[in-house]
């Protein structure tokens, strides 16, 4: 068989591209202030100037490269900017960047411990680590009942813990004979939409979430949650789950964890954390005060692809109890039979998520963990707190912006006094100019601008050039009326 | 504030270790071979070796790499090895490390258009090439009424096949109500277990879901198919899905994807293809008759990650009517809000999956397209064929061993004459040797030996080796009895 035919790339070529790619990242991180952070372009804009047919034959690296940079780039929304404010920070690091590139290199599966040992048992060994860096308690450790899992994001995560709950308070039978549509979720409005994006996936149904009201912080009001809860009671609803938020998505507010823990012991509900983007603050002594009542929780996840310097995807999800999540989600086809799980010696991590196959996501973290240290992810926390904390003691001692919401710790939520339609244009007027990146929410009718300062690069001239913006912007809005 | 001190990896020194981290994989691929291509620790062994606690402070990418080398390594299986026979392949190449790396560089979301236009775009030129490629139906493009989208895992697009089939067969009510327990799907024994996993998130009920016999080519029969919908509307059931796979996991057996398709059609169940990883020999013309009957689908998925040189994750999900995903999967907070997805002339890919947040994963299914060409992945789909053939017609000619399946691409099927016990215990000593690596099933009470060739850098020399292993290894088991 004549096998000369390859076109494979060479290794000494997989050297020069590959060295040359991570000029490319090195010169893109030192350039990055350069580009407009919000793109600019229109939709259909990046796949206009793109073949709309493959190519038949070969193409070179260099004729790649050269789209990437004048095609896809203008089509990018820099996400790893210093001046990238928006949504929740989805940051990165050099560590993080070498540790999913080993993982792509190596392309190894984590299905089952026996596709991959290493994989397997190095997750294992760094969710006990945040398990310690977040002093969680010792039920959600692999040395006792409970343990954790990489999964891609919140939303899954989310999803998992909803199906837990649901097959525990059924006694797993759900599984086998479908909804039968009398379980009750409880969330407050803050929650975020993935809670019901699960609730709507698990076959429970939209109408039996029970949106509970909020306090003047925004918070879920657990007075509330238990008459909820007590009415489903009443007219024969089962109540089994709810998910309080540390730090909800629109303006960072904190559930009553311990109150809502209570209740969920008492009425034997699942209780899901989500700390997606906040649970990283927790690693900080002075902050771990807001997990304060993750003992009564089943479930906690938060996400190190958000505010650890970890690339996406990593979303770290604790489980008190790793027997019924196995429960509700394993599987076991003859093909996937193998003396390691057989012998219960081992994790198999395709049962705790919804997937089947997995990448060898811990090492971006374990790399992540030993550059920094410890004490070197807290520092960087620290300072982007104390960056936010000192842009809304700016806007605390304007005259013409106010704070609508507390700020506890990286994401500010402010308006200009001037109202609604004034806000939208400010917002809209600052991100077309390309020089920094805000986004919005609306609490109460009110349209209100975001501050979220937790991408890795962001120093105090970022933020004070932010603040800067935002007053010349307002006053140049104004002096055009 | 104080901003000097900086824990942060210094663009020089990404510069240097990537480039390092570059040289690592490229000799990685260098010397694989001198590797057990399955890992030869024992549980715990990895866990044991690496410090119980995290690090207060930061250590160099020297000791990490060290770590890496020492103690990762032996807890590796070589699922990149060319004599990685096992499950089905994940495989990968150059341009797809590069096109992966320069994603985590970019570190960009793609949960709206919005949010990075080009990572959406990109991601659906590339999957409208691949719908040309592999001859797709007009209705699975962008500029029809369907479209596609990268997911991670089949398992997930099964998933989300299986959601959008439950809410177009309840008009969109159980995304509301929840399951009414009366929705019934089918598979064949040999469907992935994915799908099982999938009706039980949906909380449809495994008792709801039925496995059709097959024929003696372990095919679903097409006949026990409508004699069970049947049979399913005379109680009052509501048949709802039905998945057809293109090469089952454990033998590839291919189910009669016309026949079913025109049963799905009459009795209006939702067809989904599961072409996880056989699809990808379709973009050979020789081969595409594989997918005849894929215009009755309703959803259609393949993994080039898995024998496209694509490093996972890489899922391919097309969808015949994209207005059911939308549909069934759409949330809306006001947080995510923009004017473009307002504007409805962009898609907003979290809308067509289970999660949110998302990667720019079609960088590297675009860089290994463009790399090899068309035409240079249909020569090595080619070659993995024309050897996996060879090794059948070894075995056919063999007097000690013979074919238990079909072998119509690249996955043989086998056994030694001698019975199970012999089987089990040759593979377990060929696979502790370490030179080449194997996984089983079984069918029909009987233990069989899984040849699959899909791994990038195979060749005859390999395969030949292989055979040689097997049969001296066998001899071997008998001489010493």
């Amino acid at each position: 068989m004549n096998n000369i035919k390859n076109f494979h790339m060479s290794p000494d070529e997989f050297r020069k591209q590959g060295k040359q790619m991570i000029d490319w990242i090195a010169d893109y991180y030192e350039n990055i202030e350069k580009y407009p952070v919000l793109s600019q372009v229109q939709p259909g804009d990046v796949k206009a100037q793109l073949p709309a047919n493959p190519p038949t034959q070969s193409e070179s690296m260099e004729q790649i490269m050269h789209d990437v940079n004048s095609i896809i780039m203008p089509g990018i929304t820099h996400w790893q900017s210093p001046s990238f404010f928006a949504y929740f920070p989805s940051n990165s690091s050099g560590p993080s960047i070498l540790g999913d590139l080993l993982s792509s290199g190596l392309g190894v599966q984590g299905m089952l411990w026996a596709t991959s040992p290493a994989c397997t048992e190095l997750e294992t060994l760094v969710l006990d680590w945040l398990a310690e860096m977040l002093q969680l308690p010792e039920k959600f450790r692999s040395t006792s009942v409970g343990g954790a899992v990489i999964q891609d994001t919140a939303s899954s995560a989310a999803l998992t813990a909803v199906l837990a709950a649901r097959e525990r308070k059924t006694n797993y039978q759900t599984n086998d004979t479908g909804n039968l549509g009398n379980l009750v979720a409880y969330v407050s409005g803050h929650t975020h939409s993935s809670v019901e994006k699960a609730i709507k996936i698990a076959g429970i149904g939209k109408n039996n979430l029970r949106l509970i009201g909020v306090d003047q912080n925004l918070a879920m009001r657990s007075d509330l949650l238990e008459n909820a809860i007590q009415e489903d009671l009443q007219v024969g609803l089962i109540p089994f789950f709810v998910c309080a938020s540390v730090g909800t998505t629109s303006t960072n507010a904190m559930d009553p964890i311990t109150e809502i823990g209570q209740i969920s012991k008492k009425y034997q509900l699942w209780m899901h954390i989500d700390a997606a983007m906040s649970g990283t603050a927790a690693i900080c002594p002075e902050f771990r005060y807001l997990l304060n009542g993750v003992e009564l929780a089943d479930s906690f996840s938060f996400n190190p692809h958000k505010w650890m310097f970890t690339n996406f995807d990593c979303n770290c999800f604790f489980v008190a109890d790793r027997s019924v999540l196995i429960k509700t989600l394993s599987i076991l086809p003859e093909y996937l039979k193998n003396q390691a799980t057989e012998s219960g010696a081992v994790f198999d991590y395709r049962d705790w998520h919804i997937q089947l196959g997995r990448r060898f996501r811990s090492l971006k973290l374990w790399f992540v963990i030993r550059h920094y240290g410890v004490e070197g992810l807290q520092h960087h926390i620290r300072t982007h707190i104390k960056l936010a904390q000192q842009f809304a003691e700016w806007i605390r001692f304007s005259k013409d912006f106010e704070l609508v919401a507390p700020a506890p710790l990286n994401l500010v939520c402010f308006a200009h006094k001037t109202g609604n339609e004034f806000n939208k244009k400010l917002l809209e007027t600052i991100n077309s100019r390309g020089k920094m990146y805000f986004t919005h929410t609306i609490i109460n009718g009110r349209y209100i601008l975001r501050m979220c300062i937790g991408q890795t690069h962001t120093q105090e001239k970022h933020v004070r050039l932010a603040w800067e913006t935002i007053q010349e912007t307002a006053n140049e809005l104004i002096s055009n009326k």
